[in-house]
């Protein structure tokens, strides 16, 4: 079992057998705990059993989180009189913490926050680092606040009863923090290994503790990202997030390449290992959605699209503290070219 | 000119011909100026032109600090293409700046905010410390974040042409933090006096500087504020903020004296300085409606409404470091009584 503590205010466990300590903070206090409804009758409800929580639901999929689903949530917890003193707890993926850490945000202005994992996706990633969020018909993640659980437990028991999909969804995240910050990742990689979901949940709280709002250091996260969004937007959230952030890298290695800052030799490294992943276009793909797509991207200044960029593996570009580069549409051509060619190559 | 500091971040200046200072804040970078609809055509327009900000506005009142409304403004933000570079400059009363603030706070996780109060009422109490809010069919401010704005700008010539009216909404903030916080207040009160409102805007930085999210000390803000906005709620905001906050704070210094607390000379010095207020309860009133309104005020804790008291003019009880105290129905009621029957003696 490990601990880690995330300023300014997240204790962070992961390990097994950690339903205890989990007991003791809820012990003597209202919570709700909003679980994935995949979860629902599952781990979801014996774990609200054994802490005494009122348990809601939301259901699975990254279209859930929406503005609609959001005041659905708030007004549950007004029908059922919670106040300031009521506990949230979020179970499930990134979607479910995303989710339900705004609503927690929001409702008389913050309410206590426990964020239980139980992807691991949302276990080296999502979790981390205050950020909430909903989707909004211009973008992914547009909408949201930054606000700190109190608790994170991370479960490594649950992980090793995820599908394949899942753990594809959660490498992804781990393979990118190898690209920008920790090339050891990278070498060493072994996904069932705990100490490489370590290292990435590391790399991440160095990361967002440096930089926690985002002005600078922090954006190098958003790697493989830009185009991972707009994609994800264009297949209407059919594409899961680790396929499109899996698809979004090896195209924003290419345009490293393409700037001139990456070499050619490990561009095709990075190609070579993500190409364990499907890295297919979504059916709904066509260039002028994806570049319509981009538009809402929140790195956007003065009408530009904003990239991050590697000049190798395990680092990304500081471009003077921006940590991320204007891209023209020319710029960007030959990169969407060979994006396209490479769902037809295959 | 007075400057103050608000920690963390936000920097009040306080006086007359401040366009200067603003035009040098705004400049080379794009701004949103959103305004009270009562001041689009006049003030705001002089002003978004001096800026060169773009200038949207809400309709007045404080039915308009809503869901829907929020929306609206969202979406108007997105159509305009604002991205994370953009300024949101909020120009009203509290109903503009807690809206504006709210909407600033979860555009892409927060936009830069500057506050341009216009009431007395903004001026030394809803632009100070923070809170961002919208309504609910639950309650009044049921929803929103803690937020800090770059900037607070209040113009003292802006002051001058309130309508009576706005001039009693401010006051009522005034005088009680003259009863909570600072007797010199009370005592010297000449709401004429620019000194005035600077010591009122002294004490809310010191209180919300002490406590920035409202978990001990801060509360006392809220005193007359616990009936006040039931009273908002039940007459479905046709009741100003300012009346609804005079009648609460003589009503919440009768119970602080029927809870034992207060001296009845004190109260008695309470009820003749509110007496200029018309402290009529609302058309739509009846006890039943104003006991379900408390039902969701933020303050409550399992299931019990909570009151801040004070035990004489200028403090407020603070209860072992609540700064509240339960109440029952059977306390509150001889309270309810004497209000009910304030608006038939008068």
């Amino acid at each position: 079992m490990k601990k880690i503590l995330i300023p300014p205010s997240t204790e962070y466990t992961i390990g097994r057998d950690l339903l205890k300590q989990l007991q003791e903070i809820c012990s003597g206090q209202r919570a709700i705990l909003i679980a994935d409804a995949a979860i629902k009758e599952t781990y979801a409800a014996d774990l609200a059993k054994a802490i005494d929580a009122e348990l809601l639901s939301i259901p699975s999929g990254e279209r859930t989180k929406n503005e609609e689903m959001k005041q659905n949530l708030l007004s549950q917890l007004f029908q059922l009189g919670c106040d300031k003193e009521t506990l949230i707890i979020a179970c499930g993926g990134g979607v479910t913490t995303d989710l339900v850490g705004f609503v927690a945000s929001v409702y008389m202005r913050g309410l206590s926050l426990i964020l239980i994992p139980t992807t691991l996706l949302a276990v080296v990633d999502a979790s981390i680092g205050g950020k909430t969020a909903i989707n909004t018909r211009y973008g992914k993640n547009l909408i949201g606040t930054f606000y700190h659980p109190k608790h994170i437990f991370a479960d490594l028991n649950v992980l090793k009863t995820l599908p394949e999909k899942e753990w594809f969804n959660g490498l992804a995240e781990i393979l990118k923090m190898g690209l920008i910050y920790k090339p050891a990742i990278w070498e060493s990689f072994n996904f069932q290994d705990p100490e490489c979901i370590f290292q990435a949940i590391e790399g991440k709280v160095e990361i967002v503790t440096q930089d926690p709002t985002e002005q600078s250091i922090r954006r190098i996260l958003n790697f493989g990202h830009t185009l991972g969004h707009a994609l994800e937007l264009v297949s209407d959230y059919e594409m899961s997030h680790g396929e499109a952030v899996a698809l979004g890298c090896a195209a924003e290695a290419h345009l490293s390449m393409q700037m001139g800052y990456l070499s050619q030799e490990d561009f095709e490294q990075v190609v070579r290992r993500f190409s364990q992943f499907s890295l297919e276009l979504p059916k709904k793909y066509t260039r002028s959605k994806l570049l319509s797509a981009l538009l809402h991207d929140k790195k956007k200044a003065r009408s530009q699209t904003r990239f991050v960029l590697i000049d190798k593996i395990g680092h990304a570009l500081a471009f003077e503290g921006a940590y991320c580069q204007a891209v023209t549409h020319a710029q960007l051509e030959p990169t969407l070219n060979w994006m396209e060619e490479w769902k037809s190559g295959r």
